[in-house]
């Protein structure tokens, strides 16, 4: 069957916030949507993955605890801008079913997504879901196809498809090609099914599935490879910490230089991780960063062996502290290009500063123009070396690639030579290397660039 | 009447290129589409502008002197990557009506933009008459309603209209509402129009089109604020040489620096119109204002008034040549992304340079560290003004304003400054000035854009 194309907006999205969570007391203390997960409550992840799908406009069924998670909601629709209103459903006990039907007046002819607050969803889940949207009378389920993917199937809820429709819904099914990821976009039809089990005394969400499925009004819609997790206990909690943590690492990877990978970035998640539970924002980590490479400045235009190795030390200190900003800013989805902006400036200072101090520290013992003309030529190939690329992307609408010359051009590894250079006793003569080195690779990276919009 | 909207591409265009064009003759020694303006034919100019509406496809109708037109046309179609193809007009001294039926069997079904190889049009014009495609029997004219802004108008050919479509075309009306451009966007039905018109022993393609305009199938696109020309005479030429040159001082205007706009656009502009008649390249530019900025840093290396004095001069030379490359690629439709992107780069090279030899030429002079500190720093802030700015608009998308901040750290007034300097036989505190203003301006930038992004 075809689905029909014709573009349709979802602005709303109805979030079931009513359940208990009981699995997951011992970890939440409490309230499942506002248990916290690496500094944002679980509601909140839920709300800025819908945000970033297109959604603002929220619906939220509130149920056990209802007062608290309100006020936890209301909080985070006035910080982020999103449009948070509220239903509250009175027989929330007898099943989501019955906390979908709360929503309903609210609802009235709209298409609405439907999920689930417990539920880490990517954001990619729900825009591939956005655009199939259900024809009159249906609904759609977002399915997933990898059932060895799955995090705890016993527990997932599974469906048996024919030709894109589901046929049957539920925990025990014997034979089943897909699982239940519990996030859905619905005509108001889905109201119908639940009701119709109602009138049984079936209060699932999935009972009402069930009778509008029996009629082939549930279209499956294949998320496969889009990630999402039923965080209801908690071996999940745990499950969803360690896989925002892999994002981390992950993340930025293809932009990441080679001491970032493997040296910067382990100690920096670590670091994060931390960060993100406290209150300290990207911009300020952005900021203290900076200050601390302006203080290994200080140290090594005092020169010296001792002063040198302090600066060398602070200066990596720094560099890896650089990672985190970016990091607690995915953590806690409260990253701005502006932050990213600061952060990119204040790097270039930071380089013109401790090039500066490096070749003043060296000179003050070793008099004449020599040292400063390396050193003026070394703190310019750093400038330089970002520009380049950044103009590169700028005249032609795409990065230049992250290839050998630019990792080996980039921050991280710069301030890694200067900081063994500090151990060594020498700083400037790394300052020297690393600054040769950087001319060298940019001289290549004109050359390759030059060459390769040759058309 | 509405017009029918749906989206059609029109690849093709026809280039009349038959007629003599003997009123030019004095200027242009003989064939009209060959004679040369600033560098490029007129026909090459036509079909640059056809390209920049996203026509890439041409059928060039030949009559006099066929052959020189047919070589000229094909190797431009090889150095740019057109489609060129070519039918002769054996009847071209007929009309131009007769010419534009031997387009007929080529043209087939296709919808075509007929325009004329003598008109400089700008490509918005074309553009708009895209968007407009004719009806099936129709054919759209692009006309300007500005009856002020007509260059010539006796001899412009005018239109008389009626609820946006042509009532009535000649040169001789006496009540008219808009000219016609020569630009048309066309079905075939163009061909009948002529066809009727030969009939009665009429070849003129005003004519053919009059035939149509009876039975209201001629709709008036309309184009009005956006140039063209009709090349046809030698006061023509130099008034389109007239508007070359004035586009170059507007072209970048929003872009330029204070001394830019009053003192190099003027000298650059004057070289470059020279230039374009050579077949010296922008890249050739680019590199030839490189290399004097660089021996420009070579006497400020060596120290003294008058190697100073030289080197400020060379320098401000090299600045005013630095304009030279965009403006001779405007001229000559031959700009590319990585001409402007070399460009760039080598200004950043030159300002590394420059501050580099000014600061040893007066560190010679003056031992000690701090000389080295100020010019080390000074360099450092030319490199990251452009930084900051470039940064600015990768991250935000949009380009930062050209305000008074921007203005003030830009390449052409550095240069002036230390031109000044050489003049006063200070260059060393002329690049300490500017340095230190530049610092300044960097902070107010990145205050002012760190308040614009709070939102």
């Amino acid at each position: 069957m075809m689905a029909d194309k014709t573009p349709k907006q979802c602005p709303l999205a109805v979030i079931l916030a009513a359940g208990e969570g009981s699995r997951l007391k011992p970890a939440c203390g409490g309230s499942k949507p506002i248990a916290p997960l690496m500094g944002l409550s679980l509601g909140e992840r839920t709300l800025c993955a819908c945000a970033k799908a297109g959604v603002r406009r929220f619906l939220i069924v509130l149920g056990h605890r209802g007062e608290e998670v309100r006020a936890h909601f209301e909080e985070i629709g006035l910080r982020r801008g999103f449009k948070v209103d509220f239903k509250v459903a009175d027989d929330w006990t007898l099943g989501n079913g019955a906390s979908v039907l709360a929503a309903a007046d609210f609802v009235g002819d709209e298409l609405f997504l439907l999920t689930m607050v417990d539920h880490m969803v990517e954001p990619g889940l729900y825009r591939k879901l956005l655009q199939e949207p259900p024809r009159s009378g249906e609904i759609c389920l977002a399915v997933d196809r990898n059932r060895n993917g799955l995090f705890d199937v016993e527990d997932t809820t599974k469906v048996s498809l024919i030709n894109g429709h589901v046929q049957a819904i539920g925990k025990d099914l014997k034979a089943w090609d897909a699982a239940d990821t519990g996030v859905f976009l619905c005509t108001p039809a889905l109201f119908k099914g639940i009701e119709k089990a109602r009138a049984r005394d079936r209060h699932g969400l999935s009972d009402g599935v069930s009778e509008l499925a029996g009629n082939g009004a549930v279209r499956a819609v294949d998320v496969t490879g889009e990630a999402w997790l039923d965080v209801d206990d908690p071996k999940a909690l745990r499950e969803a910490e360690r896989s925002l943590i892999d994002s981390l690492h992950r993340g930025k990877g293809k932009e990441d230089g080679y001491i970032s990978i493997w040296l910067n970035r382990p100690i920096s998640v670590w670091i994060s991780t931390r960060l993100a539970r406290t209150r300290i924002t990207p911009d300020q980590i952005t900021v203290a960063s900076f200050l601390i490479a302006l203080v290994a400045a200080g140290f090594f235009a005092a020169g010296g062996f001792a002063a040198g190795l302090v600066g060398g030390i602070l200066l990596q200190a720094a560099s890896v502290l650089d990672g985190c900003d970016g990091e607690v800013a995915r953590l806690k989805e409260c990253g701005s290009e502006r932050g990213a902006w600061l952060d990119t400036i204040l790097d270039r200072y930071s380089d013109l500063a401790v090039s500066l101090a490096i070749t003043y520290g060296y000179a003050v013992a070793h008099p004449g123009a020599l040292p400063w003309v390396g050193g003026m030529l070394a703190g310019g190939g750093f400038l330089l070396a970002s520009y380049v690329t950044k103009e590169y992307q700028l005249r032609f609408g795409v990065p230049y690639p992250n290839d050998t010359l630019n990792r080996l051009k980039r921050h991280d590894l710069r301030v890694f030579i200067l900081f063994l250079g500090a151990l060594a006793g020498a700083p400037f003569a790394a300052l020297l290397f690393i600054g040769a080195l950087t001319h060298l690779l940019l001289a290549g990276i004109i050359l390759k660039g030059w060459r390769r919009t040759l058309t």
